[in-house]
């Protein structure tokens, strides 16, 4: 595995444990300034929108894991494929809502050669 | 706008119009044999699934435009944002189903010099 592979499964380690821990902060500065969300049924999303959205989630408890499928280095960008299973428990809920899927995950090298999340396309769907 | 971009915007309209055509064999021609399609709640698949796919899918006509929001060229790889409006109307439907939505969409250069679709990230759903 190359240097930029390890930073890359690293970043998406730290993604998942900040994510567990609700620290938005953190899964913020993972990604890049112009970073570009997809999901469905809905327009297209940045860093911003993506802030407020965490701390709407606050009191959620958050348990997920990302299992990477497939990661390719292309020069100062690499991609992704993600396999995201994902427990979600709003306040008070008795069980979680369980969802499941893929990504596609485009990461950028800045200019301090820390790997970033810079677009993704997340396809992960209520679990069947 | 760069060769390769006018290549890629022209592969995409290509894309479209086969798609349109219902040329199934043009448009497995556009891609890499070793193409990913990922789409909302079920597991990513490849061209073999697509070519069996398509065919299912004669009889309907397939209408749509795809408008490119972004197009970025890494090198020998580039990644293209769409937004996609199609128009699927089964055999005797008296009106379409409308759908809408986004992609992430990897590009390949192969060895000829051609650019061919290689990872889809498909978020077009049911239009509201």
């Amino acid at each position: 595995m190359t240097d930029d592979e390890s930073a890359i499964r690293e970043l998406i380690d730290t993604w998942m444990e900040a994510s567990r821990a609700g620290d938005t902060e953190k899964v913020l500065g993972l990604m890049t300034d112009d970073v570009v969300f997809s999901v469905p049924g809905r327009e297209p999303f940045g860093k911003a929108e993506f802030a407020a959205m965490s701390r709407a989630q606050q009191g959620m408890r958050v348990d997920g894991t990302a299992e990477i499928v497939e990661l390719q280095v292309l020069g100062d960008w690499a991609f992704v494929r993600n396999r995201i299973d994902i427990a979600v428990t709003p306040p008070g809920a008795a069980q979680p809502l369980r969802r499941a899927g893929y990504t596609l995950t485009l990461l950028r090298k800045n200019g301090d050669g820390r790997w970033l999340l810079a677009r993704d396309a997340n396809l992960v769907d209520v679990k069947k």
